[in-house]
């Protein structure tokens, strides 16, 4: 059973047994997912802060208020760990999405044909660096480099917003390395509750790489979520880019 | 005497006396600035790496390839050192534009008549922590931080650019923060060479830092420059954002 959250699921997910329900509307979820006989809960996406303006208190709610208020003040995973035990309290168990589906992690390897070249192992060595030094700030999981030169790190603007800022400045001639150079890299936090918000690509996330001109696509083996891989490899291929999951042994986990 | 570059010094610059150079034209620019005259040379605005093909390469630029192409795969602290050093080698002297002058420099404490508030502080630090661990991967020198939670960080798209897209996701409610909370935070890097590319602030900072629906704007005092301030301090006050100069102390210069 679905339970979109108004704002944040697409249309889409009608096609599936759902009950939509607003942003924190505690009692509503408590009611349904009990009245459905769930048990466990699994967060599937990434949680974008609403404005107040748009949360529909009910009265369960109105109770978690402070708590709400409290996450709200937070980073993101502040926002989700209070979420996650939000659920728990109600009896849930927050499992995360790999658990009920491991073949959604990404492997270790490329998908589709291409590969790396030695100067896109070093943007992607850069790349991970830098998302090492700004994984304590509880932001963006994204960065993209080219030549060994940071263009873009993502923060609330999300990844696709964030390539197609490449691609506008490539547009406009005010990035030097030329098209077919650079990569974006996504990775966990080196903090990350597992149980939600992986970092996660998609063929949309090929189509966008593709129109900022990189060469590929390089995303933590395990520790990020590829949907419809096949889908991706395809699309890699013909967009002429790789994708790949690397180890990234030299974080703390 | 100006060298206003091509692709990158605005039209206006016409009203002074100038001569117009393309980007690594170096054999030009040696000519022009020896018959001028001149001995120091300022460094005033960004480097922006032109795509390759916009450069107009002369003979001296032809001697000086290998450099040029070093220049170019490194990171803008790179590129700006190596062309500082090519100037000095020229037999000119690079100097800061605060060294002459001196009163662009940004003072301690706030212009125009708003102050930042506790919480706004709360703010000025996380943004000040955030740019000092991404200092070491030479990229850009700002980000906005709102409520304590990092909305965006600075790379190859500029400071304006980087506001423009905190305005748009305001608009898309894709920010919870209410309007006037968030500050725009700019620091020069741990590691730079003050004679070049000091984060600069101006009028149109005070309206893109407005329209982003931000509380105000906070630069490194003494290490950040700051355009016509009578003009910023009156734009500020009619915005109601502050604009503050602060101690970095803590940071390793």
């Amino acid at each position: 059973m679905l339970f979109p959250v108004r704002g944040w699921a697409e249309a889409a997910v009608e096609r599936y047994p759902h009950h939509w329900i607003a942003p924190v509307q505690a009692g509503r979820f408590r009611r349904l997912a009990r009245s459905e006989g769930c048990r466990d809960v699994v967060f599937v996406g990434t949680a974008v802060r609403p404005p107040l303006a748009a949360l529909r208190l009910d009265w369960l709610t109105l109770r978690l208020l402070p708590r709400v208020w409290r996450a709200y003040r937070g980073g993101d995973d502040h926002l989700l760990s209070s979420l996650a035990q939000g659920f728990e309290d109600f009896g849930f168990r927050v499992v995360g999405a790999h658990e009920v589906a491991p073949d959604i992690l990404m492997p270790d390897g490329p998908i589709g044909s291409l590969r790396p070249s030695p100067r896109d192992q070093g943007d992607i060595a850069l790349a991970l660096a830098l998302l090492d030094a700004t994984g304590p700030f509880d932001m963006g999981q994204a960065a993209v480099v080219a030549a060994n030169h940071v263009l873009a790190v993502e923060a609330a603007e999300g990844t696709d917003a964030m390539l197609a800022r490449i691609a506008e400045l490539r547009g406009r001639g005010r990035i030097a390395a030329p098209a077919g150079t650079g990569v974006l890299v996504k990775a966990p936090k080196p903090q990350q509750d597992r149980r939600f918000d992986l970092p996660a690509i998609g063929p949309r996330t090929v189509e966008e790489a593709s129109r900022a001109g990189l060469a590929g696509i390089a995303v933590v083996a395990g520790g990020s979520i590829v949907a419809e891989p096949a889908v991706v490899a395809r699309a890699a291929d013909k967009a002429k880019l790789f994708v790949v999951g690397i180890k990234a042994d030299h974080r703390t986990q």
